[in-house]
């Protein structure tokens, strides 16, 4: 797992401030991650994780119930709240956040490894689910800003469904790189935004 | 799991016509397929497979090497070659063929419930990323067959690009109803269609 790849927004434990305890929550996220990569979510046990992440088991109960609220906190480490670019130009803006989240979901990154284990626990436990529509609302979020932006300084048709081009937008995306294994490389990214652009919006012809 | 999510089409074992052996594979298919949905891939083992499907140990090692070979076995199970509709109305052919995906992609289904863990499987074992490819495409050239013929017919705009008009589709799709469980019912896929077709060609106005 890269260090790049878990965002530094605060959790439940990090709101403490201690640096140690920082330490440990990066050790322990780390380590459900590798084990849920591994093994899915049956093979996320505290005793794993407490011998993974190399601390104690007491450390571990005193922060989490157990095993679900220890993989709502790895997801939590993946909210990563997008800044909203404002180039001026739609199309750029668009790619560069979409862009953002296709490199997340890259075969080789972790948030695509442990993704499917989470989408199968969201499934029955409802604080993963949680957790899991927030990650995934952070970034329609930011979508969304920048298409309401540009509705308002009129460089989209006034009649688009916002709602039809975030699936458009999205969809493709994770269809690819989630269920088949497609290219989602920035040119891929590039024509799949021009595409959608085009078709909702025929005033936005390629520059 | 309902028998009607288990499609009859050959796989290794049913190429045997004993019909002892087609009532065999489906009790494995349906255990592998219970298994993987409550535990995950790691949760599918010969021993427990054996177990839930009331067949000996031995009988499972004469047919599949393993637990992977296992899961293969039963993603081919749902390998489902759909009826290509030809209504004469594209709209209404997409609808049918998309609204049948959407129904197996429904929470409560089996497909639902482990194609997660098969997703998760097929980023580590060829031969489950071989067989997921191939259950994906039966659905795509489906619907591929179905934009062809209406491309021949001069129903849609000839400037459209299928693979664009095929991502579009069945992206969102996907995205709803695995990544954030939202609704895919009739009215949305309906919705849908109308929106792919009328922003990919104009002229294909709600009829």
């Amino acid at each position: 797992m890269r260090d790049k790849d878990v965002a530094q927004t605060p959790g439940a434990v990090a709101q403490h401030l201690d640096p140690r305890v920082l330490r440990t929550r990066k050790r322990v996220v780390h380590a459900v991650a590798r084990l849920l990569a591994e093994r899915g979510i049956a093979g996320v046990t505290m005793e794993r994780v407490a011998s993974e992440a190399g601390v104690a088991r007491s450390t571990l109960y005193r922060y989490w119930d157990g095993p679900d609220a220890l993989v709502a906190e790895m997801v939590d480490a993946f909210v990563d709240i997008p800044d909203v670019p404002d180039s001026g130009d739609l199309r750029r803006d668009l790619v560069n956040l979409l862009g953002g989240m296709a490199e997340q979901l890259q075969s080789e990154s972790t948030w695509a490894q442990v993704l499917p284990s989470v989408i199968a626990a969201a499934r029955v436990e409802p604080e993963i689910r949680r957790r899991a529509d927030r990650q995934a609302s952070t970034r329609v979020d930011a979508l969304r800003a920048v298409l309401d932006r540009a509705t308002e300084r009129h460089q989209l048709d006034t009649h688009v469904d916002l709602d039809v081009v975030l699936d458009q937008l999205i969809g493709p995306l994770y269809y690819r790189s989630l269920v088949r294994e497609l290219d989602t490389d920035r040119g891929w990214v590039q024509d799949h935004v021009a595409a959608v652009l085009h078709a909702q919006s025929p005033s936005l012809r390629p520059a």
